[in-house]
């Protein structure tokens, strides 16, 4: 048995998300059905993370063990030639057997993506959060400084899911302005569920106004999921990259 | 009855290019629609040009006479209302009697989009062409000159369409680089069927070695469709601007 890497990419548009469930499409499910078509038998995945439905990814690393005598570089191309138009494997190789895609991921940076203007989007609505409201950037700046470092991030975690801890570590959080886009830049070693939404939902809130940048520290401290705001949008989010 | 000019942007995924037709969605059908939705009448639009299947609009013209007494800057909302999510009107004006959204158009610009590298696009694929093959970007940069000024673009013309005079006028064509991305930028007086899309197919053949930059001249010269390129897909042109 092989253990096979694969780093894809995939427009979360048409997606219940990464992983496999009765009565919804997910990504996992198509790239399955694609090894199973390309190696004549069935591998499960393990993924990196689920991702949300609707979110897309840019490099989402997922491995999966198979007796294929495909070369395991090879993968990408006999993958690609199966899978549907908005999924595609950019690298797959081989790696040790003790690779697992989840546990030895050190960490993952996801991009928030909102449009501000008077026209809410078409070219590319797929990808953006259309805000209307004004925003002070300079104010949403400050407020991302108290998300760094270790905290509890149980104020700003979607009940659900079956995580040990809410504590995470985040290394990264920063806003950058080009033209009408916001981004939201975020590094953390984990994120919990609908945690990066929340996070910027609760930015927001600081943008408009209604929260000041130091209420992330209280609302943080709070650890109570009703302190903070709602999380935005699937759309906007996209996950860049994961660590190992 | 009033002359409202609008100007739309659209994602022509999902039509069949703006002219109304029998047995096809498309661009004009929605916003006659939308029109006479929110003002109880039909009213007929005119648009600044038919665009093909598949193309997008960044700024598209059209006008329609209305006796409604809804306010013209107010259409804009009006009709946003009750459009689909991949049309969106930028702007509605009332304008002189006399405005005539094609026959007083004096330019266009147009933009196609390439994406190189050796991944197919993913994350965006519906507004770029996936061209695999190595280019030589400097070639087609001195193949475009050719195309400057007044020349008969029978050669770059699809069969089919009404025109009188095969005779266009070119202002601008740019070729610029950014990251696995080349943009085809081109301003007309006006533009024969497919012939942006022709004009780029045939610089891809001078980026691959098949056609000198000068074999635009000549090409050109011989007014013969069947020396040019194939027109290139769609999906990656974008109209940006009608001029008046």
């Amino acid at each position: 048995m092989k253990n096979i890497k694969l780093t894809i990419q995939y427009d979360g548009t048409n997606y219940s998300g990464w992983q496999r469930q009765k009565n919804a499409v997910t990504v996992q499910e198509k790239l399955e059905n694609a090894i199973r078509e390309t190696t004549g038998s069935f591998s499960a995945t393990i993924g990196s993370s689920r991702t949300d439905a609707g979110v897309h990814a840019k490099e989402f690393v997922c491995n999966f063990f198979t007796d294929s005598k495909i070369p395991a570089p090879n993968f990408k191309m006999v993958l690609n030639g199966v899978l549907p138009e908005d999924i595609v494997v950019l690298k797959s190789e081989r790696v040790d057997d003790s690779f697992h895609a989840r546990f030895q991921s050190i960490g993952k940076k996801y991009i928030y993506t909102i449009i501000t203007g008077n026209n809410r989007p078409v070219i590319g609505r797929q990808y953006v959060y259309y805000f209307r409201r004004k925003l002070d950037v300079e104010k949403i700046k400050m407020a991302c400084k108290y998300f760094l470092g270790i905290h509890d991030f149980s104020a700003f975690k979607k009940k659900g899911g079956s995580v040990r801890s809410s504590v995470r570590t985040i290394s990264e959080m920063e806003v950058t302005v080009e033209g009408k886009l916001i981004k939201f830049s975020v590094i953390g070693d984990g994120f919990l569920y609908n945690m990066v939404r929340i996070m910027v939902g609760t930015l927001l809130e600081v943008g408009v106004g209604r929260f000041q940048p130091e209420d992330i520290k209280y609302i943080l401290e709070s650890k109570d999921r009703t302190k903070a705001g709602k999380p935005v949008p699937a759309l906007g989010l996209c996950l860049e990259k994961v660590f190992y």
